[in-house]
């Protein structure tokens, strides 16, 4: 029921509240931007869709689900502030804060937030952004810690103090949960998108709300029996995580004597195995869904399981070579560390994250001690995970979802060929040149071609290029020339260039508006400095001159097809269609329509990069 | 005694072995080199040194000339590596590395130690290098464990646990304490660069050695009848942390009965201003030190003061409406907890770090149900220690030394004028022309002409930019050329464009040598634009052009002194000269002679940046 009215939600009223929305935002924070992703809309049903999916007892996470939702108070409350609204650099500054506090605040972890935002979300983060950030998630964690939600008093959800340290030979158990979380993740990302995949081309399949309440009966079913899967994700990981000496309310019968047998081992792979088919076949359905507690859950089942094996083994063999460093009479292995470091392990392996992770662990749980064991654990996940693929799930989600995010982590490799070989050459251009044109022909020319700016040139046998005018600024100028007071006729010429006999009453001069130091590279450069001029400058397009000539131009946009092999797919799409290709993209599902917000006849939205020069040419 | 030798060892073996290093290791990962600041020599001189300087009981820490030492080691390794060595941004990846795990064993702290090096040090901190940095400052700390040196079996150095939470009226006294660092910090790093203003501009004060050795008599003079300052500071913060039930060894009588007492507060807070005026003329001595260890302990002393002075007042006023909250017959004041806020605000106001401080407070300690209020107190102490100077102590050090350090913290304001207006103008520049040179012509040039490059235009009446020749790559080929086999004689022609017509084996085709896409901009760009070049691409200078006309050329360091307000002295220094100022800057003292590696007749160093385009324009 909950699940069903969830699934409901999302499909009538926003049906970006669907999923983690973390892919969704980390594109947004590359530079592009998604319509309604951020709105209000997304903001209500987004919360209310989490209430009643966690509610639903689904395999399913709030964490992710909360910084979209802290993202999309941060994009509503900053349209208050035109001076931050209007400028695009500063207003992803703030998304970045607001994603560290929405993990500030899933996690009760205010350190691990920034470096969520910082190491998973952020495509630029200066120095600047941490303060901010750090400030954010401080501010989030204390209101929070006001509320006191937990009524604990604290700010940390699975303390747990262990009384014992580790010992030398657990980094073999420890190295082995490392590699465990890694085949975790890279398993858990290939069916997850194999789901994925079978679901879009499964026509026959019913639609996405049948799927959800399938899915959730299906959960329901599978969990009942299981007595680790009838509870709460966090209740279990909390009862996980917590050492035996300490536990007070022992809901799962994990500390009882004879606890630590073959039955519970077996009872808690089987439930680690469970685990992954549901999360995988439950993240990517129509609801809000994270991925984050799910995989600690799996970690955290399997890394019990091997410290109890541990557990039996020491107390069976207690002379065996690798036990001599444990005190007589006191417990020597604490399977609870294992679940910890399990389930840092899993997270690890599936988004790929390090430092966070760790921060994130031991925020959530203070287990100071364990900082090694955890970073080691981390580190091999990491490293086995990444055999199987490079791409974590929030990059794979970003890739099957075809969002045109420029990967700047530099594990992309770059062809190395000229950038003229993919650019658009001046042939294919629609180019205005300086004279010549009137009112009338510039708009007919607006009305043709649907670009989001046009490169001028002096005259079309000579290309010198003078500057590039926005097809807003364009549209703005022949519109307002038109209307009182000037009002033109159509018929009026307009200029780029310096013109002295003109009567500056009876023409129009627009080299005012005109971009007159477009950023250009020379001819012959290589692909991998134009990549780096889009990653680093922010730039949306930069035109390639040869001794002041044009000769073409190449937008952050052809630079993604190429580098995601969707070469052939750009082509097809009409090759002389340098700007807005999102929209221009044939057979485009009625959801991604208008995705990028570059469409014809849309409202432009105009985005200035981080250099914050000018505007037109940054996207 | 000690610091004489440590004194006397810098001086005969390695000047670069004073100080912290943290300022130029800033500089050297902003892209510039200082010779033999990494060399084998600085490594032996500073770990010798800083193993006598920490003997000497002086109120100076290990920390910043530990990551010196761990950056010279990795220095000097990597040489074993050429593809590392030769790449100027992978080498930048290792000591930003090396500096993670420099703090990862000073303090134990691994996470701190990444964060630390991309917070304080790094320029360029790609997601590669987080990882990189992770797993050295892991194994690190890994090692440390392994050794073991404090013999406790833990990493942490100062481990904590407080039996006791905080109470919300105690954020009253923790503003405070943030309030207390931040004035702290601005007013050290007043004190200490005033300090060395004097010590530069008294030409009467003995020589260093002397110096140090006055100091150090000074030191030992007032530490000694002070209790507090007797010990090693890192006892002391230790001592300072701890909570009462839990100490065992109460060496400063802390919390003997009665330390509670207006002689105690009193006592502490004169160590603490004691201790500031020893730091601030210490720091700057020609010794190894850093400035971490007496910032916190000076922090400790005085948050440990507040913590006692709360104490009595508490206990002498239980029924104030404040102490409600307290539980009878149970400590409510944790002095301990007030002396780690200290701490950690000091930290920040003098450093101005936020993300690491905290994480490093937390590592240091455990003290994890703190970490909202050191998190408060950090914050605080930032705003503050902003107010009296944007600078912290490193950036302070940088911008006293001169160091070309182009700040990317986005503080410095960039006025907004063309970049034309500080640039080199063409008629300035020394270029070459495509045609009418001579092998001698252009050896002449070279002898004639320090600069490190070249631009290269096609005839000087209409100075179309054709490419960029290094003077290295000019060198090489100049002098290979008239060697066997080739043994072409001096009065060959030499040529950077299509020649049709000439003969290959009797004339020198330059082309291949020369940078034929060389980087540039349009004449009319801001300055601001041609920054962001210079700090996001890495470039070391960029041309401007007008329809493919060269105009003038732009170099990293005529921005840097833009930027730092030292106009006049590169005019004075000499107008023309685009490249390699550092050398040709006037008056310049021996020490610095050399510093940058630009210099003329040196050995050519040639530096790529993160985007490795080429080589001959970054640096």
């Amino acid at each position: 029921m909950f699940a069903l009215s969830a699934s409901l939600l999302v499909k009538e009223y926003a049906v970006y509240a669907k999923h983690s929305g973390i892919p969704e935002i980390k594109t947004v924070l590359g530079g592009f931007i998604i319509r309604r992703f951020l709105g209000l809309w997304t903001l209500i049903t987004k919360s209310l869709g989490l209430v009643l999916a966690v509610a639903s007892g689904m395999w399913l996470g709030k964490e992710g689900p909360l910084v979209h939702v802290a993202c999309c108070c941060a994009n509503l409350f900053i349209k208050l502030f035109p001076s931050i609204n209007n400028n695009e650099a500063r207003k992803r500054e703030v998304l970045s804060a607001a994603a560290a506090s929405g993990i500030s605040v899933a996690f009760g972890s205010p350190i691990g937030g920034v470096l969520f935002s910082l190491e998973q979300l952020s495509y630029y983060f200066p120095d600047k952004t941490m303060w901010q950030s750090f400030v954010c998630a401080m501010t989030a964690a204390m209101v929070l810690e006001a509320f006191d939600p937990f009524r604990s008093g604290k700010l940390v959800m699975y303390q747990v103090t262990y009384s014992s340290v580790w010992h030398g030979f657990e980094l073999v158990p420890f190295v082995l949960l490392g590699l465990l979380g890694g085949v975790y993740g890279g398993l858990f990302i290939k069916a997850n998108m194999w789901v994925a995949r079978w679901r879009k081309s499964a026509t026959w399949l019913p639609g996405p709300v049948i799927q959800v309440v399938a899915v959730a009966i299906l959960t329901a079913l599978l969990n009942y029996p299981n007595n680790y899967m009838r509870a709460q994700c966090s209740d279990l990981v909390s009862n996980l995580f917590s050492e035996c000496s300490k536990l007070t309310d022992d809901q799962f019968g994990l500390c009882k004597t004879g606890a630590a047998s073959a039955g519970t081992i077996i009872l808690l792979i089987f439930a680690a195995v469970l685990g992954f088919f549901l999360a995988a076949i439950t993240f990517g359905l129509q609801i809000p869904a994270g991925i984050i507690l799910p995989s600690m859950a799996i970690g955290a089942l399997v890394g019990r399981a091997i410290g109890i094996i541990m557990e039996i083994w020491q107390h069976n063999h207690p002379n065996f070579i690798a036990f001599r460093s444990c005190e007589p009479d006191v417990p020597c292995i604490t399977p609870g560390t294992y679940a910890i470091i399990g389930a840092a392990a899993a997270l690890g392996g599936v988004t790929r994250m390090t430092v966070s992770i760790v921060v994130i662990m031991f925020e959530l749980t203070g287990a100071l001690t364990y900082v090694l064991p955890i970073m080691v654990a981390v580190m091999i996940s990491k490293w086995v995970g990444d055999a199987f693929s490079r791409r974590g799930i929030y990059e794979s989600w970003i890739h099957f979802n075809e969002y045109p995010y420029l990967d700047n982590s530099e594990e992309i490799p770059i062809p190395d060929i000229p950038a003229s070989q993919i650019m658009t050459r001046i042939e294919d251009l629609v180019v205005l040149t300086a004279t010549g044109h009137t009112i009338a022909s510039l708009t007919a020319v607006m009305e043709q071609h649907p670009y989001r700016g046009f490169p001028v040139v002096s005259d079309p046998r000579d290309a010198i290029l003078l500057g590039y005018i926005s097809r807003a600024e364009l549209a703005y100028i022949l519109h307002a020339s038109t209307q009182p007071p000037r009002l033109l006729p159509p018929e009026t010429e307009a200029f780029f260039a310096h013109q002295p006999l003109a009567d500056p009453r009876t023409t129009l001069d627009l080299r005012q508006w005109m971009d007159q130091t477009p950023l250009t590279l020379p001819r012959g450069s290589r692909l991998h400095l134009a990549v780096s001029y889009f990653q680093k400058l922010g730039l949306r397009y930069v035109m390639f001159v040869d001794r002041g000539v044009l000769q073409g131009l190449l937008t952050k946009k052809d630079v993604w097809y190429v580098l995601n092999g969707a070469e052939e797919t750009r082509r097809t799409a009409g090759r002389g269609e340098p700007m807005g290709g999102g929209v221009a993209r044939e057979g485009g599902d009625g959801e991604r329509e208008g995705l990028l917000g570059v469409g014809r006849g849309e409202e432009e939205v105009e985005v200035v990069s981080p250099i914050g020069d000018g505007g037109s040419n940054l996207l």
